[in-house]
């Protein structure tokens, strides 16, 4: 026997790192801790297997920074015919500001137009509150006026009999007359409805190096000419019409033709790189972006000038207030692509959630159960009696008890065969 | 010894919580499955340490959204000869569109320019499909031309003898001649080629309140003002020939300055914050972006006009297509640095992957091995049936079985301990 | 007791999956290590609940990838005195490039004018080094004038008694004189500190599609026409005075306004979208982005010129350098709302390290302790050798070394009962 432990205990010694270590267990009848356990192990294996890694790919390294091109050209004739300067024609040319075909443009649906201003002298727009005045006192000479067109000449021009009228100033004259648009404004694009839009995006992750373009490379190129958007039946045309992108915002055009307002077209793409890319298709959204906070701020507009010369060489204009709709362009997108990082990171922490479970049932079957002494018991075994005891012999060093316990292993296992 | 059972009974009660509980172990002599767990421990902690930690930097908390400004300024000058128009010069304030030194822009490398174009009537363009006519009943008065120029004014314009012609609309006549672009254009912008392009890029990144610049704060100014961009020699040199760029692409410039096409330029930042911040440096990336599907759409062109007036203020325009390189900056990077959330994600996840190791060896060894009963017999402990006998008998409760397993634990050791 | 066996042994093969097999530890006296455990076990607890959740929110999935749409629109007048233009009143019209009211848009605060350019020729600006000549030599017809303003005629101006002059060329004259500005510029436009800028902001966070803008829709309009930006007393505020803007960035403004500068306006948004959607607010920042490495390149300015005919037809412009201040509004933030992955992950991870600790406390016991051998011989049971003689004996299955093995278990347990 004692031979016999010597030799394993030299190839302890020698192959001790390849014999092979596992924890002793105690099997215990209690089923409802059994059962609570297998719940526990199956809920987390369902939601690793079901939620996280079926329903939320997330076996995937995700690319969620997208680089986009966008280009943008539109077609289209519109005709204004309006008492004081006759019929005008619109094209591409006069509604898109600015014209290059940015993803960022705006669409001329209405304007208010005022022709040959010069540098010089003329009454403060009544609608400038703080051009008001009751008498020269009121417009010093020099002051501007706070969001009006000049600077004060130090007059105040008021039509004989009215008790005040406003400051004369020295600006672009005349200045603009600032009236809100109505329907009946001869001036509007009506037409503008019928514009179309042709989008080119390309986008490209630059994680995965992977680019694609919103337009197929289908061989009828003649079709791409002809096709107009619609979610169901041309959900990848690229070419959209005004008035059906504003409809779909749930707006009316005319409406917003007149006054102006903010687009977004949103263009999504949910790349599944494991898959073909030709399932990785954009998705277009359209949303009327907008904060009706004051009649003021809602809609869009903004002002610009065509500068002119004489012969004689002085400068005049021709001021726009233009209204319109301006749309904005956004891409976003993300790319999925296997990854085994995210994948053991999953695993990992969902094993281990298990171990957390049994936890929990060791904490319910030795705190919470009837007999949970008998447990605690048979769970534990108390070696500290004995360690006090290998402390107290000086001649018998801590390996002979070793020795002893595999000596009483012998036996014990003999025991049990022989008799 | 009960005596002392007691008092190890206190001390438990009272310090129990600082006692050392370690799960008890069974050797196995199998080598097979011993080493199977020593090879799923080590590859684990190899792909840990060598992929997850030293290749892919994992342990680093990453932030890919940038933000950036681009300044941009364009130098060069390129003369045109036109037998209509004569010689012109054309700078930077002519060929960039827009001027103020944006991240998009656009320069004009050649041209189609229609002068002098007044409101009034003329024959719609027989490139317009649209625009064909019979006779005058296929030119209904005021219909406008779909992707025309303009509105009809009802009568159909024929060469006489010739059978069909177009209709004469009201818009801006002369109407653009819609001839494609070909080599022999005098007006093309040829020294375009040698245009250079200064790029000042500034970038953050808000997580790490970290921003750089792409130009050196090197003494040598001089030397900025004179280098040229270099993907080997000067790599970091913020000044790029518009030629170059192109050539990088895999283009000819002529062609693509015949017919215009859009660029690409990606500046990459790839910054590791733990190094140091010198080493964070911009990667110059170009690319043609293109999706060539109808030859319309292949190329880059857009229109644009300059107004003017008469004496008598009539307003007549100057009307271009300008055809063009469109030059998209788009900015990308990445930034990481040390965190420890990710750091203790990493190596937890891979201490449970170990587990599971254990978990996967031990199925093997209970299941597939020869005498796996055996293992079984040793790894667990079936305490089922002396539960049952504790439960029968009433007058002993759970504790006592516990007291006896201590004194017996007792006996065995003694026993042990002086034979 | 065989019967007992049997149907303990049925039972085992039938409800063994709902049996709860639990680890068997052994305690241990050892003080040190066991508070070790603990410290290690708290440490990590404390990490994972303090750091991990309630400082960091992790258990939150991040949204980074922000949409936004800003529409920006400026008020103010400013009025210049030139001697050789006399006054001039610049409304937003004049002094904002692009005037459609985009994010990134320029302000002219300072400008070089140069009127009444017509195609010709004249002498190069002798700033231009190109340009420099001793003799018509020295001027190559047709030789472009690199960073110059045009195309060598051949011959070389010089003033009469000067050795060297500047060559002629054909271009747009007269060139512009490359003055740099200086502050007594009667063409400043000084009143530009208080232009105000309205800036609308959009945002969007497609994974939530949670959108939201920077302007409250406060019962108050008109508070919000009157307000101004002021971080303490504003914060909310989205009209800012320009003045303000740049000494926030710790620059005097007629310094910038001098020479221009960039100015970024950083809106962060901050969203705990487990919280109110009302405590998402922006947060504004404002950062002077220069990269002041050349005189050259500091400050801000770039060229553009107005187009004119005069009653012949012949074109001439005004040639503007315009310095100014370039704003550029960067939106950027994040969101999160609480989302199981991440929470699992960290736990799972956390609970995966406490596991490590312990096998860190292990090696301690096992490997540094004084009576180290004692602690493994309790830990691991030995059961190589028995493995070995079950080999030996081909008559007796493994079986039945686990049949012994139960009996034993009863034996020594009834007697354990009974004395």
């Amino acid at each position: 026997m004692a031979s016999n432990s010597c030799k394993s205990k030299v190839l302890l010694n020698v192959l001790s790192y390849l014999d092979y270590k596992t924890g002793k267990f105690i099997i215990v009848g209690s089923k409802r801790v059994g059962s609570l356990y297998r719940v526990i192990q199956l809920s987390i294996i369902g939601y690793l297997v079901g939620y996280v890694f079926l329903s939320k790919k997330s076996y995937q390294t995700k690319e969620e920074s997208i680089q986009s091109t966008v280009m943008t050209k539109l077609k289209g004739v519109a005709v204004t015919n309006t008492s004081e300067f006759g019929r005008m024609v619109w094209g591409p040319v006069d509604y898109v500001i600015p014209p290059q075909g940015e993803a960022v443009f705006f669409i001329v649906t209405n304007f208010i137009e005022t022709p040959n201003q010069k540098l010089g002298h003329c009454a403060e727009s009544p609608n400038v509150p703080d051009g008001h005045c009751k008498g020269d006192e009121d417009c010093a000479e020099g002051e501007l006026v706070v969001a009006g067109h000049g600077v004060r000449t130090g007059r105040c021009l008021r039509d004989n009999g009215k008790s005040n009228g406003t400051c004369e100033i020295y600006s672009w004259c005349p200045v603009e007359r600032r009236c809100q648009p109505q329907h009946k404004h001869t001036n509007m694009l009506r037409e503008a409805e019928n514009f179309t839009i042709y989008i080119k995006n390309v986008i490209r992750f630059p994680k995965f190096s992977f680019s694609k373009a919103n337009v197929q490379d289908t061989a009828d190129k003649f079709h791409l000419k002809k096709c107009r958007y619609d979610e169901a039946l041309e959900p990848y045309c690229p070419i959209f019409r005004l008035g059906d992108i504003v409809n779909q915002t749930g707006h009316s055009f005319q409406d917003m033709a007149l006054k102006g307002g903010l687009i977004g077209i949103l263009i999504g793409w949910e790349c599944d790189l494991d898959r073909d890319p030709s399932e990785c298709q954009p998705r277009y959204d359209f949303t009327h972006i907008d904060v009706n906070v004051s009649r003021e701020s809602s809609g869009f507009n903004f002002r610009h000038a065509r500068y002119f010369k004489t012969g004689s060489g002085e400068s005049y204009r021709t001021h726009f207030k233009v209204f319109g709709i301006r749309i904005n362009i956004m891409v976003h997108g993300k790319a999925g692509k296997f990854c085994i990082i995210p994948t053991i990171i999953h695993i990992g922490s969902g094993l281990a959630c298990i171990g957390g479970g049994a936890w929990f049932c060791d904490w319910i079957l030795l705190y919470l159960m009837k007999n949970r002494e008998f447990y605690k018991d048979w769970k534990f075994e108390n070696v500290k009696k004995y360690e006090a005891e290998v402390k107290d012999m000086p001649e018998r060093d801590a390996t002979h008890s070793g020795h002893e316990e595999r000596e009483r292993n012998c036996r014990r296992f003999s025991s049990s065969l022989f008799n």
